[in-house]
Parts: C-alpha cells; structure tokens; sequence
C-alpha cells in the first residue's frame, strides 16, 4: 500500500479537497503510473452531483489520466519504468464475456469496473486521476506515443475516444457528411477527429460565438441552432450527426437534419427523458444510437491516429487549487475547451 | 376514362359504402389492371379517420393489392394482358432524386405519390384497391409469381415489404436472433420471413392466445410482454427486435432486450410521441431505428422470395359489404391475420 495525496469530493455535491488515498501494493500484473495530468470531465460533475445516481463517497475524480509508469509487477510485458501512458474510464472488466474477448470492454456484461467511482473485484472502492499515483492492471492501460504531450493527450482517454470510436463506427471519413452537435470538451475533440478521418464536418452550436475556433480545429461549416433557419438549409444533409450535448433536445427536429439512412448517435445525453415521434425514424430509415467510451484496442488505435495526426485537446491547466472553480465553469460552457489539472500541484 | 365501382370513405371516420369513381385512361407507360383482391391494412383506418393528418375525401383505401393485366399502353415493356401483378403502397415517385435511382423508391425525397390518399403529378386524387379496376404506370407495378394466390399475395404488397425490407436491412439471417414484436398482420409476416431467412425467431406479444399460430408460422419461440419474467429471462438475447405495433410501448425496457450493437426497429408506431432515456441507447451501442415499407426492386425481391419459400399471407377473405365491420374487428385486434376483400363483391 501507498499513501499518496488526492483532490476528493468527501460527501455528494460537496467541494472537492485535498486529502490522502491508499494505492494498493504493485500486483504481479499491475502496473504503478506517477500521474502527471488528469482531465476534468463533465462527467466527473454528474457522478460528484450523483446526477447519474447513488455514488461512492468518498470520490476521487478523474479518467482522463496521462502519466509515467514507475514500477511494474514481476509478471506486466507490455510496459516498463519510465514509459509514457494512459488510463481511461475503465480499469478493469470481467475478460470472459463476448464484449470483453472481441475487444469492447465498455461494453462488458460480465462488471466492468469504472476507474472510480465504482468498487473493485476485491470490493474496494476506484479511485481516479485527480492524485499522484495510480495501480492499474496492464491490460487497461493505454501507451501514449511519443509524439504527443501528456497535457494534451489525457483528455483523449475519454474526450477523444468517446466522439472517436462511434465516428469510426459509423463511417465518418471521406465522402461523409458529419454534424458535430455542441462545441465543448467532447465536440471539439469530434470536429478535430472527424476531420482528421476525412469527412465533410459541420459544427452545429447554439450560436455563432466558437465558430473561428471551430473552422481552425477543422470544422468546414458552422451553424448556429438558436437560428431556424439552420434547419431549413440543412434538411435531409447528414450521414451522421455526433450529439455531445446532455441538454434535452428536440430530437425529431434533429433528425429531419439526416439525409436518408443517417444516424444520430448520442454520446451525451440528458438525465431526464426525451420525447421522440417514432415516424422520424421511418421516414429514411434513419438511425438513433448511442456509444460509449471505446474498448482498450480502439483507445490504443485512437491514441496512435492522433499521434500520426497531431491531434491533442484544446486545454486550459490548472491547478489542484483551482479544481471547484473549474467545476463552475464547466457547468457554466466556459471553458475551451478542456481543463486538466498539472498533478505536481497536489 | 373510366367508371368503376369502389367502396369509399366519403368522409373522415365515415363508414365505407359503394361508389364510383373514374380512372385516368391508359396511356402510353400504363398499366390496366382488374383488381381481384385488395387487403385491409391498419393504415387504411388511420387514414380514414385522419390519424395521420389531414386526408383527402372521398377516400378509397387499398395499397394490398393482386389482380390482372387486362390492358396497357404502346410503351409498356414489362407486361402484358393476363399477367398476375400487384400494386402497394406507391403508384409514382419522382424518379429523379438519389433514393428514387437507387431503387430506394419508399423515400424518394421529390415527392413519391401515394397509392390513394394523395395527389398524383397532375394534381389528381389518387384511389386505391377497394375498387375494381386500377391504373399505375408499369414502373410501380410487380409481378406476382406463378407459385402464389393472388388472395394471400396482395397483403405481402404492404405487410410482406414492409417486414421483409428491415429484416433484410439488418441481417436477419442464420446466426441471428430476432424477435417480432406483434402478432397481427405484419407481425405474422415478420414471423414467417424472419424464418425463413434462416434466422432464430421469437415473437414478443402481449399475451400466448396466438402460441400455437407463432409456432406454426415459424416462430422458435413465443413469451408474453405482459409477464415481467420475460424482460429478465431476455434481458441482452436479440440481434434485433422488428416492432410491429403502434400502441405506445416503454421503449426503455425493451431497449434492455437487444444484446451489444442490436436494433430495435419500427415499423408500426404510435401516433403520439414516446419517451426514452438516452442512456438506453448507449449502453450498449444500441440502435433505435425505423423502417417504410420497401422500394420497387426489393418489394419484387419479396414477392420471389415468397413464391420460392411458399410464403403467403394468413388471410380471412371478406365480401366488400363487410368492410365495415372488418375496419372494427382490425381495431380489436381481431383478425388473423389479414382481412382480405374479394373484389368480385364490389
């Protein structure tokens, strides 16, 4: 066991603080990750809200982790001392379910076990990258490749491969037509990744305010919603509309968007319930999907794309100090577009 | 031009009665077709009582609809006199747009014409099967194969396409699971297609009065809704769910049922919008989906397919002077599993 410093939320909805964790003694798998950046995630404020339902107090935050692997257990092959990794959403899965074993372990059947927030296979409580140090089993840790800064690359192990995975699932690259909806941590990072893939990317944001960064993150249209005109002009374009947004939206509008057989796939969502009319599915035969993070293999390939790309977040560093703080704009859209904390300041 | 009897709606929610009304003289790309039976599908009723919006009166129902060729124009190629043909939901489209050159008629984006209940590009109201004779353009005529009765083919012209299309769009096939949610008159199609593709088959109805007809038809399996236990014994089995019904279901429940990347796809739905929880789509990288009958090439795809799978519609045939009471019985669920009109009685 280690004792090493942590920012915790001690209670549901309370300010996060500086207090210490336990890390587990290095296993024969696991590897000991010095943490030197961690994203803050909108998801990270749901979970503290307990907007998402009854959580574990008290939480260490964080799943978007970028560090240097300090020891290894006797039997870890594929990491060494001083290697450059990532830890994402998931920390362990149950490896023997279909999900599991066809490389989809954030969709595991058998318990998957959330980097916190969540318990262990041993019953203890996860806790997350808002700390010094982390033990991970090797097999859900992610290399970051050298070409990539550790600041820019952790937003990547949820930001990235949340709006990566469901635009390689369905096909977003040349040829496509892609609406990124909202412009925040996850939809730059899809403007910048659909981009990247080769489709023709449209930002569809509340107003026109983010619209210069967007056509320099690579974003070829940009539309506001509040306007509604836009739906008129862009009736019946998209193959694929990524939706990052967790405000309630009027979907059958939305898909009028769609062109036929497109797909509105959602990897924000609201807490509460949506109204949908069921004929705005059958007129084109168009999709409503959703997606989740992505399996270990896909984060990998995820990884190495934005390396072989140069893609990293659009991040503002903060200090520990500053976590509640950021927590608020977060909650408020002000932020561009993705804090990270520098760990050395725990 | 010429005079035919037909059985109309003179009004919304009026009962049908017998008329007469004229159809357009042959010209040069058309089809003269003497109509022997035509189908009673539940869009008929929704039509007639103005469900589905503002409709044109006086209205004669009919897109399941099997006859004969008794004449056609000077350019007509594909048929001649004597040839046993069928007519669905679509008598023109554009024929211009991307889905109309893909044969993907059913979602024509410049304005496809309805069988009856719509205008067609001379401005003229459009009349259906529940009369004695009809004339369509040859492109929007199929052919009947030899091995079918015309009686229990016409109802494959909507119900038949209209399952047929999604299952085929989805990989219903050997290795997959599907359940058909409803067992009426396209969910009874859904179960004998979905068998005969070669896929596993479980229907979902609200209670096991139709079991024994389920088996029959080709069902693997049959489990009541309306008992919990069969939520927690399928939770995460199908590959897809084909949901034929149109009252309002909890989509989030049903949602559990699909396994990893599923599709839950509509083909019936409520008038009303529904609620869901996003979340349902997301766990899981599920599809909420919907489907419209099917276009001209697929819909003879169909039809060959039945003839060769001795596939046909499980039919109560009916004089015309008991539409009315056939329109009440549909409505109370009461028919297995297609009222089909003798036309001869008209």
């Amino acid at each position: 066991m280690t004792t090493v410093a942590a920012y915790a939320a001690p209670a549901a909805k309370a300010p996060l603080e500086r207090t210490t964790i336990e890390r587990r003694a290095v296993g024969e798998f696991d590897v000991l990750i010095d943490i030197k950046f961690a994203g803050i995630c909108h998801s990270d404020i749901h979970q503290v809200h307990e907007g998402w339902g009854e959580a574990i107090f008290p939480m260490v935050p964080g799943h978007e982790i970028a560090g240097v692997v300090s020891e290894v257990g006797p039997g870890v092959t594929k990491y060494k001392a001083g290697d450059r990794v990532g830890v994402g959403c998931l920390v362990d899965s149950c490896r023997e379910c279909e999900n599991c074993k066809a490389g989809l372990q954030q969709y595991c059947t058998g318990g998957g076990v959330g980097t916190y927030n969540a318990l262990d296979k041993n019953g203890e409580p996860t806790y997350g990258g808002y700390s010094q140090k982390i033990v991970v089993d090797e097999n859900y840790v992610l290399r970051i490749p050298d070409g990539l800064s550790l600041d820019v690359a952790a937003p990547l192990l949820c930001a990235g491969i949340t709006t990566y995975s469901p635009l390689r699932h369905w096909n977003a690259g040349p040829g496509k037509k892609v609406a990124v909806l909202g412009m925040g941590g996850l939809g730059h990072m899809g403007v910048k990744l659909a981009h990247a893939l080769g489709a023709e990317v449209t930002v569809l944001s509340q107003s026109l305010r983010k619209k210069d960064d967007g056509l320099r993150l690579g974003a070829d249209h940009y539309h506001a919603t509040s306007d509604p005109k836009t739906f008129e002009e862009l009736s019946g374009t998209f193959d694929l509309i990524l939706s990052t947004v967790s405000a309630p939206l009027n979907l059958d509008q939305y898909l009028t968007l769609l062109r036929t057989d497109g797909a509105f796939v959602n990897v924000g969502a609201p807490e509460e319930p949506i109204a949908l009319n069921l004929f705005s599915v059958i007129a084109g035969r168009k999709t409503l999907a959703g997606s989740g993070i992505g399996g270990i293999p896909e984060t990998q390939e995820m990884l190495d794309f934005c390396a072989a790309h140069g893609i990293g977040a659009e991040i503002e560093l903060i200090g520990a100090d500053e976590i509640n703080e950021a927590y608020q704009r977060v909650q408020d859209s002000d932020v561009r577009y993705r804090f990270v904390i520098d760990v050395a300041t725990i």
